[in-house]
């Protein structure tokens, strides 16, 4: 096997709503009141709903800019690659980064959808996330059979509204569903308090999977006021994982929905196998606890349940027997400030070599694991010939994948525009 | 090499202070005023300081206890084993575990002596604290020359009184102070803000280590309100050293003080390769934070000042290369319910068996490293031939570690002081 005959599948990636997004998917009767996109005189753009606000902050539209253009500040649509935004652009862009599919996170709406329901009016917040959802599946993600796995955002502000829609979009084909890290942070009760079983029970009918996003709560790890936002850049990346990890493992929904398949999105997997062995440790040492999985141990129980999902990472793929191989799958964070993307097969053929990676091991890890696990069959629409990194690439000749600068973004968007 | 030539050092282990341990130590002006011991009419024995009471737990006092009589709630002396709070006690049982030598930490006056701090009178505050380090040393410590690495604790509410009680201890054979891992949770600034450097300067100067020991901030994991304990106690062992040393490392304290060394108490190894990978990711790959290390990585300025401090795991021994050997020491935990004793050396053994560790690596992950960290030098008192644990346990023939109900205990104290 070579570097060109990876498949890639990539488990998480980034859109940035398109300004049209909700054309021809919200009822005649709201179509005046849908989200919708100021052009700031400060050439920022901004989405407004019920008097909600949202932008897109430079360092999650950072692909192929400068290093040294990278920033927190808002960003507008005019400076940012339109593989961004553009669904055409960004398969471009897959083919040019060896990636056959992909799942697409929100932006404007927030990992877990939260955007919708901040306003006052909830039946127009659900109607708008419908529209979301049905933009997603029927219009960004069926541009190209075979190449995006669906996955919607629910309504979580009402858990029983959040089970219907987890049908609603299952009927229509999503395979997963971005859910919170810590629904308690947005104001509702806990995974602990049993009130989310109706979702976690739809999900289980729809067999579909919960991808739950780091920051997908709406609490970002913090140490000191005063820390520098490295700490929490770092920390977000190292921590958030193992604490949804830790939550589900000692919340009892694992052993009443037996079924239920969770996504640790951008989580990484190199700190899996230690918290495992502290999970086996608290669990057996700590007997008068009196936790039962069934005969089991906590080990056994995340490999049951839990998807591990890595940009790159050889700690976690030099764990990978510790970890347990069928358990892993890769991302790229396509267009976030840690992707990897143009050089996603360069880097991970230079890590799958270094640690030592069999064929087997690569297909598992780069492809098979993420289509069992979302039960999606992407070689139904894409002939597995035509999936390779060799075979994508091939298509995407003309793809511009140099540095460019915001500038130079800004110029042309103002040259097509004009 | 055998288990029973092991030579085992541990640098975490802790102490509930005895009721008398002021006796001998107190200014006489202020004799009335020391911390006492309250005997409750529930037979909970509580420590009262200025208006402040502590109690030990049970989970932190159950060396020999059957694991059913595991619990949080408050506990008596009577119903301990006496080698939590007799010196000679403690040491049969640290012959009776073949360890050679161990760093106390405090029970009532809590991890970093906050204890003392809380009550309206600073002076006496200071004069107690004084007198805390003063038993520690001359009396716990002396009690067995090389069996004991002399930590102090100092006045975290003031900066420079802290600095003063560094030098104080430095020049009477303190090794290491307890420093809080959150000092900006204890109402004080932060590490990040500077204000601590006269502390570190004093430990730089004394050629001392800063022992930072999980849960010496004042606030411990927690994710939802109802989450149960568990995550709690998972989410300490596995993210507060994570927090520690991510603070640390973007705090440039480092880099101002290439002198200092911290021992991350109790906080484990087996996240340390992927928490290390992050950090030079970050650092190279998020340019426009603009961090200088003078040219190193963030993983080489880690093994310039930490160390690592595991009771049993297989996580971090197997990963012994990508932490580096050199940073890598034990700790028992005795008297507290994660400690391995009395089989440590049996649950050593099996782990380095395991996982293959090299006589030399053995001998650097159970003492030599932390000799040379701690800069004490314990064959100066206890020849080499008396420190393995063959020769230590030859010792202990008389000392009685099986399981031991608290209610034997209970009538075994009160046979002694009827």
């Amino acid at each position: 096997m070579q570097m060109d005959d990876m498949i890639i599948v990539s488990v998480d990636d980034h859109i940035v709503e398109p300004a049209d997004m909700f054309e021809g998917h919200v009822p005649d009767r709201w179509k005046d009141r849908a989200p919708r996109i100021i052009h700031g005189a400060n050439g920022i753009d901004t989405w407004e709903f019920q008097g909600t606000h949202a932008t897109s902050v430079g360092l999650n539209a950072v692909a192929t800019w400068p290093k040294e253009e990278w920033d927190l500040d808002p960003v507008s649509f005019a400076e940012m690659r339109p593989g961004c935004y553009d669904v055409r652009a960004r398969i471009d862009d897959m083919n040019a980064g060896g990636m056959l599919a992909s799942i697409n996170f929100p932006s404007m709406a927030r990992f877990s959808g939260g955007f919708f329901g901040d306003g006052p009016d909830k039946d127009l917040g659900l109607a708008m996330l419908q529209a979301y959802n049905d933009w997603h599946i029927d219009e960004w993600c069926a541009a190209a059979p075979g190449r995006f796995i669906p996955l919607g955002i629910l309504p979580l502000w009402d858990v029983d509204l959040a089970a219907a829609e987890v049908h609603r979009i299952g009927a229509k084909g999503a395979r997963t569903v971005s859910f919170s890290e810590a629904p308690h942070t947005l104001g509702m009760p806990s995974i602990h308090s049993g009130a989310w079983d109706p979702v976690f029970a739809a999900l289980c009918d729809e067999n579909m999977v919960a991808s739950i996003h780091i920051g997908s709560g709406s609490v970002l790890p913090q140490t000191a006021p005063d820390a520098p936002l490295d700490v929490m850049m770092v920390l977000a990346c190292v921590e958030l994982g193992v604490r949804t990890l830790t939550d589900f493992m000692w919340s009892g929904v694992l052993t009443r929905f037996p079924d239920l398949r969770i996504a640790l999105s951008e989580s990484g997997a190199g700190w899996v196998p230690n918290v495992l062995e502290r999970f086996d440790r608290h669990y057996t040492n700590q007997r008068w606890r009196g936790w039962d999985f069934g005969g089991k141990l906590p080990s056994d129980i995340f490999r049951e349940h839990f998807l591990t999902c890595s940009i790159v990472e050889r700690t976690g793929l030099k764990q990978r027997h510790d970890i347990g191989i069928e358990v892993m799958a890769l991302e790229v964070d396509y267009p976030h400030s840690d992707c990897t993307w143009p050089d996603v097969p360069e880097e991970l053929w230079t890590e799958f070599t270094e640690t030592g990676c069999t064929d087997a091991e690569i297909n598992a890890i780069t492809h098979e694991n993420a289509l069992r696990f979302f039960d999606y069959d992407a070689f139904a629409h894409v002939p597995r010939a035509q999936a390779t990194v060799r075979a994508l690439r091939a298509e995407a000749a003309h793809v511009d994948t140099a540095t460019t600068s915001r500038a130079e973004y800004r110029r042309r968007w103002e040259l097509a525009h004009a």
